[in-house]
Parts: structure tokens; sequence; C-alpha cells
């Protein structure tokens, strides 16, 4: 917590997926569910990324929201897997994604069911409930959808055992993951990042048939923004 | 679980859902879940029920599911909210109701990532993670579903703030109490009752405005194998 009020930026990519919860369940702590959304809503639709000068929600990968398009187009049901909060992404993935909520599973922190008068109101607990991320990412798939994958794709070591879980069943199953290797139009990170670290999940790759993208060669734009690359 | 163990019936009726929910979760700890659901689909295949002498899938409200299909073809999505196991819903909802596994809340126990060699499983732990019944239910519906529903149903006290959470938002909502009226068909019970008892939603019931349905008067068949009723 200490890290993000100075503005810490390195602490707090050290700190990884459950430091930024833990702060998210203090600062936010209190409020009702319907204020948080109406809270992210604003930040989305005023925050700009300090590098690329756009609105967050215009920095999702064209390549993956093509994928997801043509996977429904193909009688698939298309979810969201993440680390990060569930309320937060929610409050974007179906305009970004076309995933409507709930086919949006990630980190949640505990809610409570209260009275504000004669109001029911839920309110956010200052306490992580479910870290969607390495092991958890396979109990959060059994929890909310009830079925095995047949298909995922991820992009770090926290979706290791995701993976493992959705290629290692029988019958026909792909697994897929995003290289960041495009310094020019995005990142270039992979074993040696405090964020996103992608190390074993790459080692493992060749051995369980996963297809690795690599950003800057396959990919003809990496947002939609970008000039397309012939 | 001593009651359990002793076939003490009436012992097992008065530790409720969170009682039965403990005795799952320690005489099925261990397991992985895809034992655990080939177990509960073996269980629905042969056991039959005692009063009836028929499969317990055969036992679910003929209208109930009518109304259910009712909504879907006039573009609702409809979901179980139920006090029940999750994993034990899932394995009979879609035939049932026609409610896919990711449409399914309930009760949860804990779920842990292993691997047995090199094949990853979900292994079923002794705790409870999430009970799904009176205050949860306005919590399991928002960290599953995320949108707040437009029409609820329920039978029961436990879903008492399910059926305020739905109805005391703004725009055209339902809530609807079925009373089990019928002890000829079904069974007559309500305020004095160990399993389901529904006092405080009934006596809620007029002020907030939900339809009680009463089962022996406005159900001309309870079971689909029922004759019907003129």
């Amino acid at each position: 917590l200490k890290a993000a009020i100075d503005g810490d930026r390195k602490a707090l990519a050290a700190a990884g997926n459950e430091g930024v919860l833990a702060i998210v369940a203090a600062t936010h702590a209190g409020m009702s569910t319907d204020e948080f959304a109406a809270f992210v809503k604003r930040w989305l639709a005023t925050a700009k990324h300090p590098r690329f000068g756009r609105r967050y929600t215009e920095l999702v990968f064209a390549p993956m929201v093509e994928l997801l398009a043509y996977l429904r187009a193909n009688g698939f049901r298309t979810f969201i897997v993440s680390g990060g909060g569930t309320e937060f992404m929610r409050a974007f993935a179906e305009q970004a994604y076309g995933i409507p909520p709930w086919q949006v599973i990630g980190s949640r922190i505990e809610l409570k069911s209260e009275r504000r008068g004669q109001e029911p109101v839920l309110v956010r607990l200052p306490k992580i409930a479910f870290i969607d991320d390495g092991p958890g990412k396979p109990v959060g798939i059994e929890e909310h959808i009830g079925a095995r994958p047949v298909f995922a794709a991820g992009n770090s070591d926290g979706d290791l055992e995701m993976l493992e879980w959705t290629t290692a069943a029988g019958g026909a199953r792909m697994g897929l993951l995003v290289h960041h290797t495009d310094a020019g139009r995005e990142w270039a990170y992979d074993r040696a990042s405090h964020v996103g670290k992608l190390e074993r999940a790459l080692d493992e790759a060749p051995e369980r048939g996963w297809i690795v993208v690599d950003m800057k060669r396959d990919w003809k734009r990496v947002y939609a923004f970008d000039p397309v690359v012939p």
C-alpha cells in the first residue's frame, strides 16, 4: 500500500497481482458494488495511458479481439479468465471484447449483503476472496463454468496451469501463448520480467504442443489504432 | 455427520443446508471433480425417491420447467441459484431444466489444482468455500453473473435476500414465491418446517408485490408424470 501512495511503480510491480488486489481491496472497502462499478467507469472514461496517450479500453490486442469474434462465429462460447479484478474487467469486457459480465472470471474481494435503510446493497469488504492466477485459474474455471475448456490462450506463467488443464484432456484441444516480443509497438519481455513473467510456460510449450505467437513477427497490428504492417 | 451415518433424517433436516454440505464436503474430500461428477451421475441414474418411486431427475416441478422455457423463448437468460451443491446440480440441470453448467450457481466446497503424475486434476477439499443461501444468494449472483436479475423465483426464507435484491431496484422487476400447499401431490409446509422454512418471505410478499403461487390451487400438475387437473 505504501508503494501505491508513494507512486513507487517498481515496488508495485514487484508486489504482483496479489499486491495490487490487496491495495484495491483496502482502498475501495465499504463501497457498494454499484458505487465501485460507477467509479471504474468514470476512471475508464477519463484516464489515459502515459505512453500511448490512449484510453485503457483502446489498449486491447486487435488480433485477440478478432480471434474471439472468430471463435464465437463458429459456435464457441468465450470467457475471460484473468488475474485482474472481476468487477473491474466487467466494466469494459463487453464493449472491448464482446464478452458479457457473466463470462468474466477474475480475482474477487469478499462481498456482503447489507441494508442501507430499506435498500439492499452489496458492500465490498477489505479482504481478498479468491486469486484467479496460476493454480487458481483451473479452480476459477471449474467453479464458474463447470466444464473443461477446449481452447485457452495466455501470455504469462500465471496461465500455465490453465493451459495444462485445458490441453491435458482427451479430444481436440488447443493451447496458445502470446509472447511479448515487440518493444516498438508494445513491450518486449519474458523471463526476467517482474510483471507477466513468461518462463515456465514458454519452456513447456513445445512438449505440450502449445502455439507460441511472436507478437512482433506474427501480428500485422497490435492495437486497432496501429497502422497495418503488410 | 453422526446423523447421516445413523440415518437420522430428523437430525439431518435440522442441520439444514450447511449441515448437509458439511457432510458432503467431509465424505467426498479427496475425490477429483471428474470422479465426483461420475459419482453423482451414477447416483442419479439408480437412486429412487422413497415416496414416489421415481428418479430424482423426474421430481422437478413441471410448471417451473415451462416457465424457464417461456422466459428463454422471450429472450431471457435463465440461471439456477440454489443452496445445494453446485457440482451436484450441474450433473442434471441441463437435462432437467435446460440450464447449462455455467449458469448454475450454488454452494461450493474448496477445490485445489494438483497433479497426479503428469495429469492435472482438481481435488475436492473437506472445507466449505461458499454457502449460496440467504444473504449469500445476492453475493453468489453478483460474483457469478455480475448483473442484477429482473426476475427471481424462490420457495423458502433462504430466497428472501435474493428476492429483495432482485425487486428493490428500479425498472420492471418481478418476484415469485412458490408456496408448498399440496400434501397430496407433493408436500404442505411453511412456517413450522425444519426444511425449506417459509415465513419471513411470505410475510414480506404483499408489501414487496411478490406473486405467491399456491401449488394446490394454481398448478394443474406438479410433476410431469402427474395427471393434469382440469
